[in-house]
Parts: C-alpha cells; structure tokens; sequence
C-alpha cells in the first residue's frame, strides 16, 4: 500500500516520538516531529539517514553542526556521536535497521519504540 | 555531508540513468528521473523503496496500478514484477541494497549502474 507522507504526518502531533510507516528488507521507514533539543547518543551498529521534509533540522556533532532544510538528507555514520535539535517543528524521514533504538547507547526519558500508524 | 536534494536533481536530465546520492550501510540512496515507461522486472533478492519528490509516477504491478504523486512512497515487495512509468518527468528517491541492478532479471538496454554524483 502506498505511503502519503504529509497524510501520516497529519495524524499525530507528538515530538521524538517515531512512527513506522513502511518496512524495507530489515529496515524500518519511519517519521518523526522533532521540536527541541534531543539527547546526545550513539549508534554503534548502523548508519542512520535523516531526510527533511518540513522544517529545518540541525543535527549536532561533536565537530560541528550539520543544517538541514526540506529535501536535504544527511546519514549519521555509525559510532558517531550526534544530538538533532530544531527550534521549530520539523517533520523528518529516518531511515535504519529494524529495531534500532532511538537513544541509541545513551538511555533516559527520551527512548521511545517507533509506533506503526 | 549533508545532501540537497534540488541540488543534484539540477545536475543531470536523462531519464533512467540513476545517480547515488548516499550510502546507509550496505544500501544505496539513489534518485532518478523517470519519463516514458521502463522495462517489467522482478527483483527476486530485495524490497524497493520509491519515494516521489516531484511530479507523478506509476507502479505498474500485475495485479494493478500505483499511482504516486509528491511526498508518496511505495515499497515494491521482493519477487513482484513492477515496471515504473511516468508521462511527464518525475524526480523520484530509490532505495535499495548495494548492488541492486536497475532492470533486476529483465537485463536489457535500460540496465544502467547508479553513477555517484
């Protein structure tokens, strides 16, 4: 069945919370609101792709910030250190291996498993 | 480094001629612009992500049509014969593992290995 990415984005209002709107192989397609300062995590096990589509997106590292506006991408390469953060609300595409976590390494309030909708 | 996506739509015209944009691990992102109908073929190893940025595509199947319009995402099943065809020319994101052949079994003169750019 096909995916409408801005019907789906319509459906819930919640940041940092992930929804999992395809699959692919043993990757899940997800969308996320993001708003605010996230945590500073890791993923040791995979690459981690963020594709913008409404908003701007800033995706700190630990040797600079990476700025993101619609229709821009950037993959995270494992093991690397990244906290997103925007000060509006900017609706995101991700894209990794099924389960991965959120968090990544790091834990806390903010780990949320992705929600199929 | 992030990635514009209007950016490298603007680097090249041909159609069907797919061009990397990223890696995800062992995964291709790549985009192409698609006009005219392309060839019926089944990709027996992997699932295929089209993702539409601009303008209207097709996923002929055997069993019916998709039809995907901007910010409209489909994944082709493994093993499900699909042949992509557009009348207009749409800018489209693919995802799929390393590797993956454009025309998968089919073969022909539309096969066509992703050049970087």
């Amino acid at each position: 069945m096909k995916v409408n990415l801005d019907e789906k984005f319509g459906l819930f209002s919640e940041v940092y919370a992930p929804k999992l709107v395809a699959g692919l192989n043993d990757y899940d397609i997800k969308i996320v609101k993001i708003k605010g300062e996230f945590v500073w995590h890791t993923h040791d096990e995979t690459d981690e792709l963020f594709l913008v589509l409404d908003g701007k997106l800033t995706i700190q590292l630990r040797d600079g910030d990476v700025e993101l506006g619609p229709r821009e991408m950037y993959v995270v390469p494992r093991g690397v250190e990244h906290c997103p953060i925007a000060d509006e609300v900017a609706s995101v595409m991700l894209i990794e291996p099924r389960g991965t976590v959120n968090t990544g390494g790091a834990g806390g309030d903010m780990t949320k498993a992705p929600e199929a909708i």
